[in-house]
């Protein structure tokens, strides 16, 4: 039942687009869905995806350029005009039509707003641009179905019909006042089962959660989830209706914010994708390595400075990776479960009773782990208390590495930083560092070398 | 607007339960909303918190139920009688109500289905419990409107208003014929619009989406993202209608698949969350701890295999934990766009291109690095020649790391293992042990120790 490309299917049309023969273009791709068309058009090269483009008709187009991957559409909007950019946005919504408006050259982008046929349309979407990315604002679009309070049910469904008529989803009837204040909701129900003379002033529903525009998007998610919203109104600071959020956009905030902690917790600081260059990618990587490689040569003069010639020095070294393994490994742990508990809630800042869960968590690994190893050592060189000043010191590293999992994304969080940097590089070789430390110095102190 | 839970609403309530004060309770919990109540749930403590859920009535205990944290519901489940848990479920859809059920022991399990009310909604419950938790089946509900292809317009209208009833929001209006096999779909617009004689089978539109009970849940999610739908229908084998899933059921999926990959490249193997047991955090994280030990000996092996009394080898250990650190982190890098790439289908098997690309990042950062330390360690230490060895090696072995980084992910993708492990301890350890036998051997062969 589901769409899948096939290698024929694209030989099938580069030889179309060769004999520029469009009809048959038109015949083969009127049928599919845009998503389809845009994941056609992403595996094909920009001059083939651009002939393609050109061909279809402009309702089809307009939703296609929504789904292609970023350096396609750069690359088709960079061969339009800005009449036909224009023609394009005019088939959107307002909140996608931002989007690519955003996406333009300043220049680009008051031509091609000036070039906008519907003055309404042009209007909301100009309006959408005055807010940040990610608010509420900025992810809200303009259509949506709003009463006044003072009409009663006949113009109500008069008007209903004619705003109704560009929106794909009604979801709530928002019911403002004569300064368009958000004053409650409709039913559709109560709408359709009242007499056509009765006041909506009678029949709307008061209570509606809302947000306002500058709440931020995740917190929107937030509150759309708990709530079990498929739409939420969008107010300004004065109470007026200005928007509305659906729960399709709340989606990709949701994935979005996922694809950012795992990418911090990588080390990856924008979001790269595969198809970026080699200069996004060394950009969006090299600091975290170069700041990683950094904090790491303090680990090396550490090491230099214990470096001793005794056979003891040599036993520590060779633990030495399995140490800072451990200690990361168990540092990250901490540190993930603490980032996830902020993120849903189900932890607001520190907690007593988790943190001496985990510190018996780290304790029961630590020793499970430090026996293990002294067992071995025992067994592989003999030096039981060799094994032991190191045992000993694992324990330790682990117990540190835990706490400063636990309590340094609570830090950054109460602090408003995210979290989710803790899990990745910038802590996992501090937590090396110091561990090392940690190690040589409860070793030098049991062995005294 | 929004709801915010008081210390002072807290101590209130307490003060409620302990007199026994079950009509304020009433009236203070009435109007709020049962996500609400269930966030006051869990604060209080398990005697309080089912004291009052007692209190309520069952149309709002049975939405809090929903969304308690897991503890909590066991808990309150555990103090209830089988009837009264039926009442609960009563009130659910199906698809919760069969959630709750899997929760339950086998006996409780049989003696709650007994006692649910309404039969048509018990064989609904029982039907869904038969599917996997991952899948269409597993996540779908039986609430939907149906009408039959040979029906009228006028009969559907009335089949329509008691099929809905029951439906909180409608979505889609699904064809079916005589033998409920799927057939299409009704828009809402044209059924208002057509004369209540015409046959609904010269109205309805046949082309639809739809996904079997067995596809994948995070299949599902990705096709109503693609194609923007709110809500899909389900078929069984035989292309009969079984039920339907809705964004919001979608949501879940995408989170808890966005989490899993977090927690996978975490180093923790199920979803444990603050509140869970010493227990339940030793067994997820534990293993992966063990694991990383185990492999991390081998690197002591190596080490111990190498060690030499000369200068030289003092001054390769030095820089070691900078080695295994640069090594871990461009490694992970690497993976973690890899897992994002094929997560989002930017990416779909190996690409000579990208690895060329990845090769090319390696390269610079490594090289980049690489005369850092040995500008570094030939101030500090005044030795070109060895400082010239360990950049070599290093260069090396991060090269080695964003390689492994990029092929072990896509091996795992097209062996159907999940390549979110790529990026956790198993392979960061494994990748340590392979970059010290590189850096140890290479500045072997170089400086000949």
């Amino acid at each position: 039942m589901e769409f899948k490309i096939s290698k024929e299917l694209i030989q099938e049309l580069e030889q179309l687009i060769q004999n520029k023969n469009d009809q048959q273009l038109e015949v083969l791709l009127n049928d599919m869905h845009h998503a389809d068309i845009a994941e056609i058009l992403d595996e094909l090269d920009f001059d083939e995806a651009t002939y393609i483009f050109k061909v279809l008709d402009s309702d089809k187009t307009a939703e296609i350029l929504l789904e292609l991957e970023d350096d396609l559409r750069e690359n088709i909007l960079g061969r339009l005009s800005a009449k036909e950019i224009a023609e394009e946005l005019d088939e959107l919504e307002t909140n996608d039509a931002a989007d690519i408006i955003a996406e333009l050259s300043k220049d680009l982008k008051a031509e091609v707003i000036s070039e906008l046929q519907d003055v309404e349309h042009a209007k909301d979407i100009v309006d959408l641009l005055r807010y940040k990315e990610d608010t509420a604002g900025g992810i809200m679009h303009k259509e949506m179905v709003k009463v006044n309070e003072n009409w009663n049910v006949l113009t109500c469904v008069k008007e209903m019909r004619i705003q109704a008529e560009n929106i794909s989803r009604v979801h709530s009837i928002y019911v403002v006042d004569d300064e368009n204040r958000l004053k409650g909701r409709l039913s559709l129900k109560d709408l359709l089962t009242t007499s056509t003379k009765t006041p909506i002033n009678d029949i709307y529903i008061r209570k509606l959660n809302s947000v306002t525009v500058d709440t931020e998007d995740i917190e929107v998610a937030r509150i759309m989830q708990k709530y079990d919203l498929e739409a939420i109104p969008v107010i300004d600071e004065l109470g007026r209706l200005v928007g509305r959020i659906t729960i399709d956009d709340i989606i990709d905030v949701i994935k979005d914010e996922a694809d950012k902690d795992y990418q911090l917790a990588a080390g990856i600081t924008q979001d790269v994708e595969t198809n970026d260059s080699i200069y996004e990618h060394t950009k969006a990587r090299l600091p975290w390595l170069l700041m990683g490689m950094l904090i790491e040569l303090i680990a090396s003069y550490v090491i230099k400075g214990n470096e001793g010639t005794s056979q003891k020095f040599y036993t520590l070294i060779i633990f030495m990776p399995l140490l800072s393994a451990t200690a990361g490994n168990i540092g990250v742990q901490a540190s993930a479960i603490i980032v996830q508990g902020l993120a849903n809630g189900t932890l607001k800042q520190f907690s007593r009773s988790y943190f001496s869960k985990e510190i018996a968590v780290a304790m029961i690994s630590g020793t499970i782990i430090a026996m293990m190893v002294l067992g071995y050592h025992t067994f592989m060189y003999g030096q039981f208390q060799v094994g032991m000043a190191i045992s000993i010191s694992i324990v330790v590293v682990i117990l540190f590495a835990a706490i400063l999992g636990t309590l340094v994304p609570l830090f950054l969080h109460k602090n408003n930083i995210d979290p989710a940097i803790a899990t990745g590089p910038f802590i996992t070789t501090t937590n090396d560092v110091f561990g090392i430390m940690i190690y040589f110095g409860i070793a030098n102190l049991i062995l005294g070398f």
